[in-house]
């Protein structure tokens, strides 16, 4: 126990916040040692600074942390940061700059030429990014990115495609509310209901996951050259994003091809085993009704991107259904994925 | 009162039957008289043979008529048919060899080169088919056939955009349970769920828009020539469906003309003021997060089609949400507002 | 139309205010002329100001309306009220003052031993305090109160029950989300889930059906003598609450004799034909599954208690099932149907 | 692995079949080599069988067993029992004939004088009736049952009251839709709705916690002679029983007594540290919001009861919200308990 590493949250007491205080606080790597919050919760002690809204309750382990303000000073050099956007670039960019390694879920550096913006099982050489970033400046530390919580599965679940050139892809998400944070959607909004917008989300759905599955040249990505279309709509499901996905190709696999190319998709993690790499990130379920987000979300501790109903389109080549856990492998758990990439990679 | 049109309901005790009761109940031109159901329900009131599953109680006047074999026989000359799909076939087609007009709601027909598959405000003229089912069956009689509970707010939708040459749309459904019927999807389904397949759904929904949106040529209809792509799944929402649609056009109209012609689209139900045409068929509502089903679906008798976030498309030119009422307009209501159309054109 | 009385809302921008703003739209006999709301909005245009967030659009003729500060000044006389709780007691107090008859939904006064606490059907005898209210107070105006949304179901069930001397109740509340106005409720708080507790809820629902049932002595009510336990609960339902109830009873009807009580239950409203009154106040259904919230409650606009499964208390003597709409007969409606009461006694 | 001991389940393939294969999957004492179920199912595999209702997927280990059944033969001597109500009676007695001990889940013979109705940290003792029924019955084998899913909630959270002599309780259930099996609730029945029914469920809510919380006295058990009145609801929410409670007591401790009964409450199964029981069987949680079924219900695997708001009744003592997992700790979590007990009583 002694052995494992020190790590901090900034923004420790929202909802990704929260998040990562429970992934982390088994962790067989790291220890959480430093949570982060607003002035107004500095010297308390996490368990009173925060109301927990996650099922439930509080790790005793953290309950007694004291809130410390998101300032670099004493926090350990590995924090994770689930900032609010308003707050995240000057917040972390401190921390860099302090010779902190920022393993950030939000969405501020994501698209900036030298921020990795990981999916370990996808991208892990874009870390490379880190020393570009450091030179470029000035920065004892850095940071590195995970993507969006529909750009993650929607990425992950196109991996396998690429070999055989994606040149357009259209999606459709239905979101879990977790995904909005607390109190986020108001349940008058989403009981019975669908809310076909979510504010700032199809931006990011249609550009991050050309830069996750770009090509690393040198000091920079070179994104996938593909166009990309979606629409996001909000759902009365509590965590697990789904999402229809109709993909061309400029190749023409076969379906047995193409199943075989997923079922048989493995990463770095699974490879080096990596505490919180599920054992087949992409898990292909038969059954015509699956993935669904209550039943398949949480499995593997949330961190498997589940697909179904590969078949034909008559627009495009294929069409499918994907989904990912929006709260773990969609924010937290990607970023905790992230550190022990880095960790794995003698970067901490 | 007296001088209404005495109407029937095949299969009335099911869930469109009874949606066909309710809105058969107070209408100002048909008085519902006959009921047909299964032999075992045969012989009883209906009030007691019907398990009512809507919102509210069953009409009075409604409950207290005997159930009657699904027999030619003397039943009214206009039926409603809500048949289930094994048995509609064969009894549809009883009914319009003894010369009833059998305006049915079931998919059985829909498809035949020489049955009206109605939208009252797209293809009105498609009516003429009837002409040509007479006279090629030997029928007195005849069937008209409303499109399934998607295809109509989709090609309602889409009916504005076919000036400009439509040649390919992708839509995803986010579909109501009640479309399902009772007992239909079961709670443990799709309570904090989606399900990502509805069976024998996508077909209906790729093939049914393009003869709606066609153009009658003599004894048929020329099919619309655009390609069509569908992702179909059933969310926890009562009554509604909601779509995504990515389309692309031949021609290139402005954001300002589409919208003008959205907003602009009337039909002859409009023009005829048919009792249960909607004063605007296709609202399009301006706020980013609208339509959404639980709040509009129930508009002016659930007849309106709503639309939403019209915005350029990457891929396509033009995506946008829709919603129609399912049980409604896409069903029970759509078939009364058949029938409305052909009495208002001298054929009952 | 010209004669129709002109109205104003107090706190008229929120969800109650809204509510308000909806029956009051086309009501025969009150015209609403006049918004108040907080100094923020003052100025600008209704329909600016506010964030519709019930089903269906706001009413055309409530957007154009300039919302006014509240102020007595230049309101019309009558004046409803849904002002929040900590603004509510100044502000009515000062409208009251002026002149205003201010017939409020807030809890503020309703405990008042010279404020009317209405439930028109019974006890409308109970108006005559606004006599003692203005010799005690100066007002020339007044304030009259309608009760908190699970006392008027809960009051108006026991109604029938009275003059067999109700001594003891226990009630559990399924209270509907929009009974916290909005944002209100979470969504992640109440998606599958039921919540055992609403902020001051109980000590409301135990006080006031004591004082609605009671009797009016001179210059005030003598309190129903009874015992009253309550539970209360959120579910997730979007609009109508749910009590099951166990009722003591000093004498020993039947059966037959309860039922009859209840079915034959009508008042002032049914008697004058109040615009808002419903044909019978309190429905017993006699299926064993109702009534339900979101099949009954928003029957007969919302206005109707209804009633079910009336049977022995192995405890008590009776227990049953009771059902009213929160924001209607429990909130705006019941504060409409106060004020037809008033016009209806030459009140206004 | 070797020295586990082998077990059947009897109604392998329903919900709580399905829950019992889950929870045997891994089991540390018993392994799961045999499943029963109709003619119709027998000789297929038991993934071919079974359509899994559950979340996530069957285990694997169960899949590939083949189907048998429901006849003694060479069944293991240990079987779970969770066969429907109309065949329970004739398949458990014949087991129990043949020698089996058949720990069921079914209500047949709950009531039954010589049947152990079992709550292992309540009234482990009554398990000698085993011997009584086998002594009258002339059975080899024998047949242990446990309570209803409200049933267990209930009599455990009032366990610790007894001492105190509980003379009255009134509840209200707030029903998960899991209890009624699959497809068990219809969605359109159950969706943004609460139904104030559950067929049988009142009777059994009555009579069984008088039972379990009875003396055993020689060859039957005195029950608790108290009065018990329940309100059955089934609301919106997936697995997770909550309970609204008022009881009266003879004596009067204080809070803090109580309290400290609840927090200390134990019993065999936390005393063997029995493999399916939790830490501490009753959590009272001192959130005033708290217990919620989906937040809660599943800590512990389910085998935990959650006790809040304990507070002096107005007309009995005091009143107390408890939430109990319906299919673990209220179905197959209790005879797997069940089951665990025998085994250290030395009984199997």
């Amino acid at each position: 126990m002694s052995s494992r590493i020190e790590v901090g949250v900034l923004g420790a007491t929202g909802m990704v916040g929260q998040n990562f205080a429970r992934l982390l606080a088994d962790h067989p790597w790291f220890k959480l040692t430093w949570v982060g919050a607003s002035a107004r919760s500095a010297g308390k002690k996490y368990g009173e600074a925060t109301s927990w809204r996650l099922d439930g309750v509080m790790p005793e382990s953290v309950a007694n942390l004291t809130v410390s303000e998101c300032k670099p000073g004493n926090a350990p050099k590995l924090v994770f940061s689930s900032m609010d956007a308003d707050a995240a670039t000057e917040i972390e960019q401190a921390f860099a700059e302090a010779g902190h390694i920022v393993v950030s879920n939000s969405k501020n550096f994501r698209m900036e030429s030298d921020v990795p913006l990981l999916v370990p099982e996808v991208n892990a050489d874009h870390l490379a990014l880190i020393r570009v970033q450091q030179a470029r400046r000035g920065w004892k530390g850095g940071i590195i990115t995970n993507p969006n919580c529909v750009a993650v599965p929607l990425a992950m679940a196109l991996a396998p495609f690429k070999k055989y050139g994606i040149t357009k892809f259209i999606t459709t998400s239905m979101q879990a509310v977790s995904g909005a944070g607390y109190p986020g959607v108001a349940s008058m909004d989403i009981l019975g209901n669908v809310i076909p917008y979510i504010g700032g989300e199809e931006p990011k759905v249609e550009e991050e996951p050309l830069k996750i599955l770009g090509d690393l040249r040198g000091d920079h990505v070179v994104d996938l050259n593909a166009k990309v279309s979606a629409h996001c709509n909000r759902v009365a499901v509590v965590d697990g994003h789904t999402l229809t996905v109709s993909v061309e190709l400029t190749e023409k696999p076969s379906f047995e091809q193409l199943l075989s190319d997923i079922e048989n998709f493995r990463g770095l993690p699974q490879e080096r085993k990596l505490p919180s790499a599920p054992p087949v990130p992409l898990v292909y379920m038969t059954e015509n009704n699956r993935p669904q987000p209550r039943r398949d979300g949480p499995r593997d501790g949330g961190m498997t991107v589940f697909m179904g109903r590969l078949r034909p389109c008559s627009i495009f080549d294929w069409k499918f259904v994907c989904l990912g856990h929006n709260t773990i492998r969609g924010a937290a758990g990607a970023a905790v994925l992230n550190a022990e990439l880095m960790q794995s990679e003698g970067l901490l």
